[in-house]
């Protein structure tokens, strides 16, 4: 199964609304479902931004250790951030716990 | 019970190494244990850039949507950042899912 497929597959798990990989330059390469919204490229900047902020942030605290996931809940969803030397997987998924937001 | 109790009691659960509490400004209010090592003005700011990253990225997805909390995962610790208007707070604990540092 290659990535394609595998990306794919996740796309159609329960609540998973959107599924994007940017590349370390902070380019969109691949957007699933393809017919979903594709995110701006200031969305895009935002993203990737924050995936270097994160990874600035775990180095400043602790120089041998590095990021591995990222996971943001907003009141209304849940972006998954899984960043690579090359490639940042993101995935925007329905946040199962809404009652969060109320609290 | 007050707040301080509240954030002592946090710090007594199982891997939890520290908490800290910033305030809007990105100024270190509180430590706790308070006998922790304290994290330095640059690691505090890696932390409050990453809180504001984060907020940029969800209102530039969705103006009408916020940030309510923030997970990262490194190698060996997880960061968990719980921001709020006037602050923001922020526990490190030991990466329960070690296995994720090797997929």
């Amino acid at each position: 199964m290659d990535c394609y497929e595998i990306m794919k597959r996740i796309t159609t798990h329960r609540g998973v609304k959107q599924l994007v990989v940017i590349n370390k330059d902070g380019l969109l390469l691949k957007t699933f479902p393809a017919e979903s919204d594709e995110l701006d490229e200031s969305q895009i900047q935002s993203l990737h931004e924050l995936a270097g902020a994160a990874r600035r942030m775990v180095r400043d605290v602790d120089p041998t250790d590095d990021l591995m996931f990222l996971r943001v809940c907003s009141k209304t969803d849940e972006i998954l951030v899984s960043p690579d030397m090359a490639f940042t997987v993101v995935v925007f998924q329905e946040n199962h716990d809404k009652h969060a937001a109320t609290a």
